[in-house]
């Protein structure tokens, strides 16, 4: 309940008394002074309205939804030249083509093949990760990067299955459709998913909603991936251990548990040490290639290469016969359509829409963050919206041809980066070359262990984790820190969503916290300056005697902070006048920081002012920012504390304090 | 993902370039300048680190927990004036009785006869409103305000059941107990929710959590007191029109269905022209108690002569056998003990805890705000912490003694300032009183007509609808609006509990959404000044040409608005260039506003630098609040950037920039 306070004591009455200020008296402000600093508030108290409501409003959804540039472009311009600059933005590869030339093809060509050596082995394992058939990995690798490479602004991006989506796909279609029992129904919630979140991702560019993507952040998003790796590393050690029964949860004990129980079984050696070797024989390539920058293709297609000396191993030994796990049937051909098995009328499309949103998130923020960085590097730019319709629409089109979601590899692209890839025709040469194998080689893959899939997964999983980056959040902001283990060991211990669930709950109740602490700091005169900072984090700042100068640090002053601020100040003023024993004359309140201001924050302010009053103590609002000068305008505040006693600058609140006291009443 | 960015453009190459600034050739730098502002850097670089967060934190809890008066006095005093001083502080009465003289008992003695007066049927009417018998009403107002006298702070505070706790006792306790079908349980109920109650206030006041109750903002309460006022209005209905079957629920469309409906059954058109003419009569009373403020007490006795009137009229024409609705019996006799009705093993707990902390919010934002603003009048303070462990105590006493929730009354603590009281002695009296009522007249309220106590509690309502604040707040702030109008039409359409989420999310919404929003300014330099402010509020400020200087508008660089923020003015930079087709040499952060960074704000700033980097503009960051610098030091941002690069103000950055010219390479 809000009771309008008593207005019987008038500013004019309180400001009657004469401000004395020690050690000052040689501060006269002369006539000039006096006009200037009344001319300066005079800027401050008359300056336009800042925008209203409606028209923030209206702007903003005009920023957000409707870009400028396409405004401006099709306004003036004959039909056909409309429908060819439509056209071109929303293909751009309608601009680069004109202008490739055969010297950069030599260069995609090598890192489109060195791509797809990487590709192949990888898209197979992401497959099984999913819980899908090893060929679905592969086909994801043909049509998504295909589509891309049309509508994709980035350069380097290289699009196929990743290892997170794929485990967020497996942990979460699992829940609702159990693969082992039903494996037609998985696949066919797998690929509405897919259709889902293409919907969204091409929702998201089409409606400019790119900030929802921020609302992952960084800290976040660190240790989501680091959690993550950790959890694919251990789904590994059912390949790996050459295990038949697995859990199909994906938290760390659950997992450990079903290790154990497992070892129970039977279960051969074979596959741990042929797994093991490759792993370190890959391991041991990525080193070389970190050493010697020239042989970056040792690393790259050391993966392949185990897949073919370790399918030989097992057909030359036999192994398969000797408990060593393989793949065994493997489909080959062109993409099948799946149109059909998409179902939006299922009891599980709400699930369906729930996963669907959680993936197209997660792909975005991995796709845009590796483009972005690869394109700060090669210094062009990279549209986040249209990134952003590509994406969707390639996973659309992918929902339709037997694709799970696909989306920029952060270990591929950074191979085709090394590779020397100049364009998105290191894409289009990659998915041909998984389309050819598809038609030719699966029959190959019939002896390929389970096992080296594993070792391949696991040797992408180190680029997951960041621990340097992990340390450097820990340096800068506790709280940060805070989010990024909420979503680690929610992941690692709960599950992916609970991580990724914990890990946004913590961001946003750090910014409300923020808005909660009140917070007000004590300023003091630079010497030799007219600059007025803070005497804690200056300690050469002076404080001015019999007054006492206040910044709010807090850039909302609202409901949440407002009536603790309020008491902090009066608090501070009496606790200031116990210890130096001398009257405060003056509060000058430093606004600066204050960016808005509330209902609540007016009436605190008018409650300060009031207390004060009756100490007679007289308050000074220095550089108030536009919303807050208005508000308070607008709130009589203005009025009630007396025009006199708005400053451009605390500089000027002080001059015009310690000056007062020559000039006599009426006047602060 | 986060992927490291190359660090191979190093800031001493970029900054390699001469900056052109046109017009400024005058402007060299001397010496002594360059001196000054290296120096002033140095206060900035060379400031203390900020508290770690663990000091925050410990900082925080200590200032919240710990009275740091209660500390120094408790530390040299002997264990006997330790106790009294403990006692003191517990018992405020302790203190003022001593010096409690004759002349104020005067006044006090008026005052709480005079409140009795008002109290008594206001009781009547709440405990009917909270759909218990009459005499808990009474009851409730003899054992809290007898407590309160003894331990709380404020002297005018009126202590007894009040309007909207005992609307929302009915609105959430009915929905778990119907009272129609078993009293006895009810009863129950609203004991243990009481004890609740104030077992959550004390707790509130013992572990200073008296923010708690500021996260109602203002707006928030506005509007929820005026849609609350409304629902009890058509709750009067019942009693006005004498209906005998009536809705539990409380929103509009049910009470207007319950109204329209009974109009089909019999009904008794005495009941509402008895309740019509007290109404009348009262407010015509107020209206001259209005006018004339020395007949303040003509309408503060208003509804005690209304009810003894009307109860005459109905005994003499025996109107109960007309259809008037009469009290009838009435339970007279002291207060007694409830402690076995309180149950907290009852399959109900969860819920009485949910509405105890509802009740303890609500039941304190009244007191605290109606107690503080009297106070405020006369000018001394309320010790909001004592206060809430004053309600707590006195809950949980009034639990145990036949009374529900009480708190600081709106109407009657005006009543009591009025009628001069000087000491809470005015509550002691009030009590006794009633206390005397309870055992002697209840006898004679048997005929008292259920209409009349509608018509005192319609008569207490208009207070509680403040159109002038609600105007207010549409005027300053219109999201505030929107949390106040969400509050009203929440209570008023859906449920009173509804109605507070609805206020509360909307209000927490706006800090996020204030968060959310990347803003930037532009600067510019206000004629003949060092002073730089933004070029829309102060139309006199000229930009500097060639120098793009930006202030950050949002008090959190955040994950949420670091991203578009970085976009916004890396796309400023290029649409200037365009505009003014003039090289930007430089461009300078205010930082001023910004008093916290994240990770991802330092993110977004590295890349802001490097973009830049990559045209050839160079950034500088001036006046970079304290967490803020230590931020970027500890990242290494300020390595990153340049030591030279960072300035105490905009001025002296503007300085440097276009004296660098001059200077030539290697500087900025």
């Amino acid at each position: 309940m809000v009771v309008p306070l008593p207005t019987s004591v008038s500013p004019a009455v309180a400001v009657g008394h004469v401000f004395s200020v020690e050690g000052h008296d040689q501060l006269q402000l002369s006539p000039e002074d006096r006009q200037r600093i009344t001319e300066r508030t005079k800027w401050v108290l008359d300056s336009p309205d800042p925008p209203g409501f409606r028209q923030e409003i209206l702007g903003s959804i005009r920023n957000t939804v409707f870009s400028r540039k396409n405004k401006n472009s099709n306004s003036a311009q004959p039909p056909l030249a409309c429908v060819m600059a439509f056209l071109r933005s929303v293909f751009p590869i309608l601009n680069w083509a004109r202008e490739y030339k055969a010297s950069m093809f030599k260069n995609d060509l090598l890192s489109g093949l060195t791509l797809a050596s990487l590709c192949i082995p990888q898209s197979i394992g992401y497959a099984a990760l999913a819980q899908l058939k090893p060929q679905y990995g592969l086909y994801t690798s043909v049509v998504p990067p295909l589509i891309y490479s049309t509508m994709g602004t980035s350069r380097e991006l290289a699009i196929g299955p990743v290892a997170v989506v794929s485990l967020l796909i497996s942990a979460m279609c699992s829940k609702v459709v159990n693969p082992m029992a039903d494996l037609v129904s998985y696949n066919k919630l797998v690929f509405t998913v897919t259709f889902i979140t293409g919907a969204f991702q091409a929702l998201f560019g089409l409606f400019r909603l790119g900030f929802l993507i921020d609302f992952l952040s960084q800290a976040a998003i660190v240790g989501f991936m680091a959690g993550a790796a950790i959890v694919i590393g251990l789904q590994q050690l059912k390949g790996l251990l050459g295990i038949s029964h697995f859990t199909t949860k994906t938290d760390v004990v659950s997992v450990l548990i079903a290790v154990v129980k497992s070892f129970q079984d039977t279960w051969y050696p074979q596959n741990f040490i042929l797994g093991c070797s490759f792993l370190i024989f890959i391991l041991i390539t990525r080193f070389i290639g970190k050493r010697n920058r020239r042989l970056f293709w040792l690393p790259a297609i050391a993966p392949l290469v185990s897949v073919i000396l370790s399918t030989l191993i097992v057909y030359l030994t036999k192994g398969d016969e000797h408990g060593i796990k393989i793949i065994k049937h493997f489909k080959g051909g062109l993409n099948p359509s799946s149109i059909n098995q998409l179902q939006f009328n299922s009891p599980h499309l709400r699930e369906s829409v729930k996963i669907g949103l959680v993936c197209a998130i997660i792909a975005l923020t991995e796709a845009v963050a590796v483009g972005r960085s690869f394109a700060t590097i090669k210094g062009y730019n990279m549209d986040g919206n249209k990134e952003m319709i590509a994406m969707g629409v390639m996973n659309i089109a992918g929902s339709m041809s037997s694709c799970y979601v696909a989306t920029g590899s952060f270990s591929r692209t950074a191979v085709n980066f090394s590779a020397g890839c100049q364009t998105a025709v290191s894409n289009i040469v990659m998915a041909i070359t998984v389309l050819v194998s598809l038609q030719l080689l699966t029959g190959l893959l019939y002896y390929t262990p389970v096992a080296i899939l594993a070792s391949i997964i696991l040797s992408a999983l180190p680029g997951l984790i960041n621990y340097t980056e992990a340390y450097n959040i820990w340096k800068v902001d506790k709280l940060d820190f805070l989010a990024c283990a909420g979503a680690f060991f929610g992941v690692l211990f709960a599950s992916v969503e609970m991580g990724l669930m914990v890990a946004v709950a913590v961001s946003f109740a750090k910014i409300i916290l923020n808005a909660l602490r009140p917070r007000v700091e004590e300023l003091g005169r630079l010497p030799g300056t007219d600059i007025f900072c803070e005497v804690d984090q200056y300690p050469v700042a002076q404080a001015v005697p019999g007054i006492l100068i206040i910044r709010l640090n807090s850039g909302l002053l609202c409901f949440t902070n407002a009536n603790p601020l309020r008491d902090r100040i009066l608090k501070w003023v009496t606790e200031e006048k116990e210890a130096t024993k001398r009257p405060i004359s003056g509060i000058i309140l430093d606004m600066s920081s204050v960016t808005n201001i509330d209902y609540a924050g007016i009436l605190a302010l008018e409650e300060t002012n009031k207390k004060l009053l009756s100490g007679a103590i007289k308050l000074a609002i220095a550089s108030p920012r536009w919303q807050v000068i208005h508000k308070l305008k607008v709130a009589k505040f203005v009025d009630k504390v007396g025009r006199d006693c708005i400053f451009l600058t605390v500089s000027e609140a002080v001059d015009s304090f310690v000056g007062s006291k020559f000039k006599g009443p009426g006047n602060c």
